[in-house]
């Protein structure tokens, strides 16, 4: 037997409030969640099954797997018909508008869950659900400074995983496994559907400037076109960048952070662009207070590439990146969203990835990427490693 | 620049073909792909975009992103809100019905995708794609076999990375590396919105009674409970059964082998238990022929398992999985299903994994899984490596 939750009730009556809060000023009468991000966020755990929270006040889970739960409200069914009559059994009145999560869940399953609720009219809960974890909770920022740590452990110990004459798909695999035993979950955690990556992205030399299909600030070719993002196989040469953004999921939440490795000494320009980068972060990381806007911040990054000239390079050379940031939580892509038409404005308890980064063609990608809880105070750093392009060999 | 066809243009031809044959047979006038999985499928690669394909012979690939391919039939779109335009200006007549993926795409995808075709029925184009790919030609055979190879050579690999006291994760952590370099993507493709898993199950001792959410032949609690499945932290030691099921993809296309290692010799049970998981495959592949139904496969198991009175332990202790055996291909979970209620039957190509299994409570899992192709003369197996319980000390 193990509990269901696995936060303090405390913290999830928390989480459970900013929901019920949004749905009474959206009118919406409940919202059932059945996506695994959705779940972990008010529980503290996986499983199959959905749970039920209704804006007045009650909240059931409904579970199917696995078998041995148990907890307060927690009712097992076969299928989500159940949930309509066990509804009705312990005399809830029904619904007249019910949210479900239509950015994410297919449509079938929508179809289906709208047959539980038959006179009830549908809500959109994704919404609701980006905004609410938008704003993380201390016990939440508690876990990312966790993750934080121990991706920067990681990180630190990259170096001596190198041997001169590696392919870029060597070293990563190298880096995975220090990652993974230093505690690294390995799932990384996207929202939508077309977008998928293994344990992250190591790429140098020409490969940098390989376009990919997915919506990622860096491109690469991969090493097989059913996954075409990231290393390609080629051989770490003399003179090349090699930019590391590995999986932080040490937690359930995730940190996101990129440094540069180089081969021997860079170019001046790839030098100037990594400092570029730094200056950005920094710039950025000053004035993002809560009320600012996320695209005042993306501006003023443009402001300052255009001040140094390497506008051309930014964020993609052949294919560039909508943005330089992203909240990052539970999943890799949450808001606020650091992009020139966003109409996101910055909020204590948010938690950014800014990675204002170059690729520099024939050499590879520089720049860094940090991951920052927004204060009254400014962008707090929660990913701590050297900064410097850090020579190899 | 890069052909978007990645894949021979007659190959090519035939999946589109067998696709149109089920549009005629529906009565549907046309389908539209925004599935990764199905746009592997039909051209060899990952592209953000939409493929287009109608009953009567067009097919038109509408691109985002990457930036730099070509080849015959492709436009560049910025949205989907495009598509129709295009149709038209080619003067395609604009379908009546329009199938699209409902069993995979979010919701509001699809309400959106539905007003590219304002005056179209939808139609559900899961099940056509997913019966096509039951049925694999004799390039994705290629693949298919070419992953089995690689994987048999990455698990021959694995008694040299164990050491006595390692835990399960460390143990799991050296096989995901030895995977990762003999050329294994990482990436496991499943369908299904709430299935994951990172890069395999590595489940030993108490463990392999822990059940999970997922819908998989195995449980364990994992290390976290943001993914509750698999191996826990659990060390290593003597008496142990350590149930290795670690990702085949190598291609693109996976396949699915287990294979069972012990620290020391094990206890009557669990060997006894190991062996009728190898009857079990033996003789369903035997009897594993095209017309035959998946479920008289699934009975034929339940029917051994009785005789040899291993029942209660059979897919599961505490938790009982409801399947035998699945398809395997693009994605993990494809078709057909081999369970007591499955009304496939299988057919000349389809490609089968069989993980008869069993859980011996406080020594671990044990059976073994192969992966076969289905033809004239019965289920031929693609995962070479010997089946026997290999001791690891």
């Amino acid at each position: 037997m193990e509990n269901l939750l696995q936060i303090p009730s405390e913290e999830a009556q928390i989480r459970i409030q900013k929901i019920q809060e949004l749905l009474i000023a959206q009118g919406i009468d409940a919202l059932l969640i059945s996506d695994n991000a959705n779940k972990f966020y008010i529980s503290g755990r996986v499983y199959n099954g959905y749970t039920y929270i209704s804006a007045n006040g009650n909240v059931i889970h409904f579970i199917r797997r696995p078998v041995d739960l148990i907890g307060d409200n927690l009712v097992y069914i076969h299928k989500p018909e159940n949930i309509n009559e066990i509804l009705v059994e312990r005399g809830y009145s029904l619904p007249n508008t019910i949210a479900l999560e239509l950015d994410i869940t297919p449509y079938s399953t929508i179809q289906r869950l709208s047959k539980v609720f038959p006179n009830a009219q549908i809500a959109n809960a994704s919404g609701i659900l980006r905004q609410v974890r938008s704003i993380k909770t201390d016990y939440e920022l508690g876990l990312l400074k966790l993750s934080g740590e121990k991706q920067a452990k990681a990180y630190s110990q990259i170096p001596q995983t190198y041997k001169l004459g590696m392919t870029d798909l060597e070293f990563q695999v190298e880096i995975e496994r220090l990652s993974r035993l230093e505690g690294c979950l390995g799932e990384f955690r996207i929202s939508g559907d077309s977008m998928e990556i293994y344990m992250g992205n190591v790429i140098c030399g020409e490969n940098a400037d390989n376009p990919s299909p997915y919506d990622f600030a860096m491109g690469g070719a991969g090493i097989n076109h059913s996954l075409p993002v990231g290393c390609n196989g080629t051989t770490t040469a003399e003179g090349m960048a090699i930019m590391v953004d590995v999986n932080g999921n040490y937690t359930g939440y995730m940190t996101d952070m990129t440094r540069v490795f180089s081969v021997g000494e860079l170019d001046d320009l790839s030098k100037k662009a990594h400092e570029c980068s730094r200056r950005i972060c920094k710039e950025l990381s000053a004035i993002g207070k809560p009320g600012i806007e996320a695209k005042a911040l993306y501006n003023k990054a443009i402001e300052i590439v255009e001040e140094e000239d390497l506008g051309h390079l930014f964020m993609g050379h052949r294919q560039k990146a909508g943005f330089i940031g992203h909240g990052v939580g539970i999943e890799i892509n949450e808001l606020p969203v650091i992009a020139p038409r966003s109409r996101d404005i910055l909020a204590i308890g948010n938690v950014i990835a800014l990675e204002p980064k170059f690729v520099i063609p024939g050499i590879g990608a520089v720049g860094v990427e940090n991951t920052y809880i927004v204060t009254e105070n400014g962008m707090e750093c929660i990913t701590h490693a050297p900064e410097e392009i850090i020579n190899l060999i």
